[in-house]
């Protein structure tokens, strides 16, 4: 089971003329940072969208996204809890599986309304984790790029994985304060901190996961930064910042 | 008057943390190509967006722009015919105006009906051309990245122009579908092709515009090939092929 963190630009046509390596997305919520890639997909490209039933109502509701015309693009919901088996557009299998589950985490920020400061770090459809394995082995891993906060049934869904992608978002709660770039804390917008006492390096560190890499990391971020402090503590506590181009096998 | 053609990744900020040259956009129809990059530009920085009412009522009717929130982006209507000074988003003046004309053209594809086919080719505020100019000076030039057919009021308006931008999509009509690639002619995309009889090359020619360059051109168009007869023939009828970078002065 090998693991590609790829730009876009990266991925190289297999054939001449018209080309795309991209079979399909697993979206893991809602929100622009997680679906407006769709809108640079190649039109007219077959494509087939795995998403919860609420964020596949999101995409249904929302025209611009008839772009992605159901002539080539297939949008299959995943329940939570079941493993699911990826396919083409066309049913060829993809030789992987994934399994989704709730985390905490909020709804898309342009669907946020009055109310939302009373729904924050919620388990909903609108903020999913993926296990994700290749068919036929027990080889997996575990892609979580946002989540607000590590309750017992993350933690023990977690447990002795021996690979996961973890939302790094920002290194304090209130970094983008601070920084005088933003008025929310990490809390407000979804995130659970990398430093904070009860932040992901303190709340995951018990859980005996053999690799641990932050993704969906924010610019202001200082363990970005190859010769930060913040990121010699992270690599002390066993965590790896992941990198466009980074390749991993299981 | 200095026009310059960048890929966004060129952009450089003036200043060290985060900053954005981008002071706002002015969007000349509601297609994907033309609003989905509002969705990738710097959250909570200020912005200020100018489009027809029309257009700017299909933003404000997609929940998904709500992340260009009232707080840090503007949104001001242009009116067709009328010159408009832009300003940045709290009013500082950035030494251009636009002048804002229907050229012919077809809604955005993701709000396309049945009678689609009855509605091409038509003017409305769904498609528009600017001029553009130095303020204060008699520096002008003209930006049409989408034109369905140049019909007598266009051809009246861009004659003599100093320098025009125009749509290159295609190079023939139905080069989509001999390629294998898609179902639809130029015509049916809102697109006067390069090369046709009545194409932009042969209705431009008469016009005694003194620099033409195409833009907006799809990756099936062989004159984006450097060494093909297509590029050839283009540069001997007078016209450029623009290209990620190109500066020019007027």
């Amino acid at each position: 089971l090998r693991a590609q963190i790829l730009a876009t630009a990266a991925l190289q046509p297999r054939h001449p003329g018209r080309d795309s390596p991209i079979a399909g997305a697993v979206l893991t919520n809602g929100d622009v940072d997680a679906v407006a890639g769709l809108l640079t997909l190649r039109e007219s490209w077959p494509l087939a969208i795995y998403a919860t039933p609420r964020v596949l109502d999101v995409l249904a509701a929302n025209s611009i996204f008839n772009v992605l015309s159901a002539d080539h693009v297939a949008r299959r919901p995943i329940a939570l809890g079941a493993r699911v088996d990826l396919a083409t557009k066309t049913g060829e299998p993809l030789g992987l599986s994934v399994e989704a589950f709730s985390v905490p985490g909020k709804v898309a920020l342009y669907l946020e309304d009055a109310g939302i400061e009373q729904h924050l770090a919620q388990r909903s459809e609108d903020t999913i984790g993926l296990m994700i394995s290749a068919v036929g082995t027990a080889k997996r891993f575990f892609y979580v790029p946002g989540c607000a906060a590590l309750d017992d049934d993350l933690a023990r869904r977690l447990r002795d994985a021996p690979l996961l992608f973890f939302d790094g978002t920002l290194w304090r709660d209130d970094e983008m304060i601070r920084a005088g770039l933003g008025v929310k804390t990490g809390r407000r917008m979804g995130h659970l901190s990398v430093s904070e006492p009860a932040g992901s390096i303190a709340a995951l560190a018990p859980l005996g996961i053999k690799r641990k890499l932050f993704i969906h990391i924010n610019n202001t971020n200082p363990m970005l930064c190859l010769d930060s402090p913040e990121r010699r503590a992270v690599e002390r506590a066993g965590w790896e910042v992941a990198r466009d181009g980074l390749e991993l096998s299981l």
